[in-house]
């Protein structure tokens, strides 16, 4: 099932040249009417007409979430204030938060993009979708419900939060379709699990992922508790919001809206673009945006792409589910490593629940890095000696992943904060001294 | 100014004919397709063809909220789950919630509802309107989102909560336009003030007020602090949402949108249909509503309605604003009394702040009132013979309001809570004793 299947399964070759006609009229446009972009590119003496290929674009200068904070608020707006029907931000905890602004072709683009991945997950117009991400100036819960109405299924626009009333609703309306985190997935199954719901028996068709970091563990987890398949969401406020990539029932990859963002792999250090399959930092350009086009965003999302077909049929380029960021990895020991590291190696054990949370410190000069990590109430009541077994096993699958020794202790199940947004799983203690 | 000048200045009689259509077509299809009507009806014997003028609408039983409740979650509706595209629901504090099921066509038409109110308030495409409406399945948020989408505006989706935040943006992004209960608009406007910034610096063009109790010396109180005029948005879940009746820069009552809503006003002991200008009970018919046709429902709020036609031209009636429900109202003594009597004995003392609360108790076998009242800081600390002296004026200026004595309590700027929803200032202890 496609939504939009010419654009879907287009060969490569026409993809490509419709992605050229796009960038070259988006670079133009830029370098036109946003005195930011005419800045730079006249800096770096890179102009609209040099871009002759795709291959062209990295001529052009990266942009970073710093030089949208610097044109606060409208700075990168390509058209006026008139134009613009809607606006979003990032929650902005350091310093000026990113402003976001659509016009009514950008809403429709917005909508095209999820209503492709809804149509990917089996969603449509007989469905119920309730969705539990957060409206408001967060674009997760507005990008849904856009999509939502563009396929026609019914939306239930229930935000976060009220987790008993939100099993209740979903029982009663007979919700087919879910929207949460990863981590507030979770959180639901247990309070319905508690109240003696079995997740499982809800009718849930589909699952879309969104908006944190997760494993594949995870989502087996997710998967397993309701009982149907779990399919990953990606994007970002910056670039729109949810829908710069979504994953088809084959489940190998999210495909990347081509014809709406054209995707780059870079090395986050050398910033050289890196060939297919090779892992690094994820770069984006909005093709098809009219209110503020982004060209060459440094999401420091770090993850690699393939464009090899796919058995579902899509030509579009697949990325993989995001590993970490280039810029949230913790540093500990000159090592780098990542909470999906964490968690990999936690959930590889079994015993532990897959909530944790890693309190990074520096108590003398050197790091250390307490991994706290709920276990299962059997366990825990089991005793002191099966206990340090445990401890030591996740000790070693941590040690296994990501090559250094931390320190491990259990704690008793459902005392670790959920989270109903973004989980935030690192305390970084290092600052504070 | 009008948004749909032909239908909102359409003369009466043809405005009349209408309705009439519409309430007949609305009839047929609620007996043809719910089940609840087609029962009650045939209970008491009226049928659709019954319906050979306006004033034949009395002869249809009411609908109550407690008949929608019994009706969760979709009994009501009168479409197939695939025609429904959004689900909204009351809050259902007490039993199940109410449900609200909207077609494709319903959406347009609820923001066809607001689109008329936001251009009575100037509000149009030039203009970026912040909404500090919740989102979710309250309907407050997305009846304004849906208007400002269709009249042009660039909303701010920010909804309720993180005040400073809320006034960095709508300075930052230059707001023009503010949708807010009054409580959270004072709020907003004292920790602007608190800041430094003084609201009316901020080039606030209109505001529009809605979803809790308020009183002309709040809405006078309001258009001081901001410097612009508020409007008043007058709505309710159950019929569709937000967009019911708004006023006109006249400022002289609500134009019901009459051709898609038919009001009408009765005694709420009788239930008999009362004349204009009269104060009773609003109930409310849609006209034209597909998913969930609501006929005759008691909304319980408390108004009346004049068909004069308005010096703006609109020759759609006009409610004045809710003076208190039909339910809500505090007995005391035998004596009905209404939190809006006492705020506004309270706001003409002048020294008192909108901020109050009301406790009633039963101490013994008789009702006993106190009103807690913030006063100015100025009189708090003036000494206790000032103080009794205020006292004293608030109890007079209530007794004169309400006919009953109440116990006045003064109490510090700032201590009694404020909300940023609605208003919540009758705590009932009497069920507790």
């Amino acid at each position: 099932m496609f939504w939009n299947e010419e654009i879907e399964t287009m060969p490569r070759q026409d993809l490509e040249e419709l992605q050229l006609k796009k960038l070259q009229s988006t670079v133009k446009r830029a370098f036109e009417k946003i005195p930011y972009y005419n800045k730079r590119y006249s800096e770096a003496e890179v102009y609209p007409e040099d871009i002759e290929t795709l291959k062209d674009i990295e001529k052009l200068p990266f942009i970073t979430k710093d030089d949208l904070r610097e044109s606060y608020p409208f700075g990168l707006f390509a058209v006026d204030i008139k134009e613009i029907k809607e606006l979003h931000s990032s929650s902005g905890t350091t310093g000026k938060p990113v402003v976001s602004g659509y016009t009514e072709k950008d809403l429709d683009t917005w909508a095209e993009t999820i209503a492709r991945g809804l149509t990917m997950m089996g969603i449509g117009e007989d469905d119920i979708l309730q969705n539990t991400h957060g409206y408001g100036m967060f674009t997760g819960g507005f990008g849904v419900h856009y999509g939502s109405h563009k396929v026609g299924a019914a939306i239930i626009p229930i935000s976060t939060g009220q987790t008993r009333r939100q099993i209740e609703i979903m029982k009663d309306f007979g919700a087919t379709g879910l929207i949460f985190t990863p981590s507030y997935g979770i959180h639901l199954a247990e309070v319905a699990l508690e109240d003696g719901i079995d997740p499982k028996e809800l009718g849930i068709k589909a699952i879309g992922f969104g908006a944190e970091g997760w494993t594949e563990e995870i989502r087996q987890r997710v998967e397993e508790l309701f009982g149907t398949k779990a399919y990953n969401i990606y994007g970002l406020t910056e670039l729109m919001g949810p829908g710069v990539g979504i994953e088809c029932e084959a489940q190998k990859g999210l495909h990347i809206a081509e014809d709406i963002y054209y995707p780059e792999i870079i090395d986050p250090n050398t910033q050289q673009v890196l060939g297919e399959n090779t892992p690094g930092e994820l770069v984006l350009t909005n093709l098809e945006r009219e209110g503020m086009p982004v060209i060459r965003f440094r999401t420091k999302d770090l993850t690699k792409i393939t464009y090899e077909k796919c058995e579902c049929g899509r030509t579009h380029a697949r990325m993989s589910r995001i590993t970490g960021r280039s810029d949230d990895m913790i540093k500990v020991k000159g090592v780098a490593i990542f909470p999906s590291q964490i968690e990999k190696a936690l959930l590889k054990v079994g015993d532990a629940e897959p909530h944790y949370m890693i309190i990074v410190t520096r108590p003398g000069t050197l790091d250390e890095i307490e991994v706290k990590v709920e276990v299962s109430q059997d366990i825990f009541f089991d005793g002191v000696k099966e206990m340090m077994a445990v401890q030591n096993k996740i000790g070693k699958s941590i040690e296994n992943e990501t090559g250094i020794r931390v320190k491990v202790t259990l704690v008793e199940p459902k005392t670790l904060p959920r989270f109903e947004g973004k989980a935030k799983r690192v305390i970084d203690e290092r600052n504070l001294h």
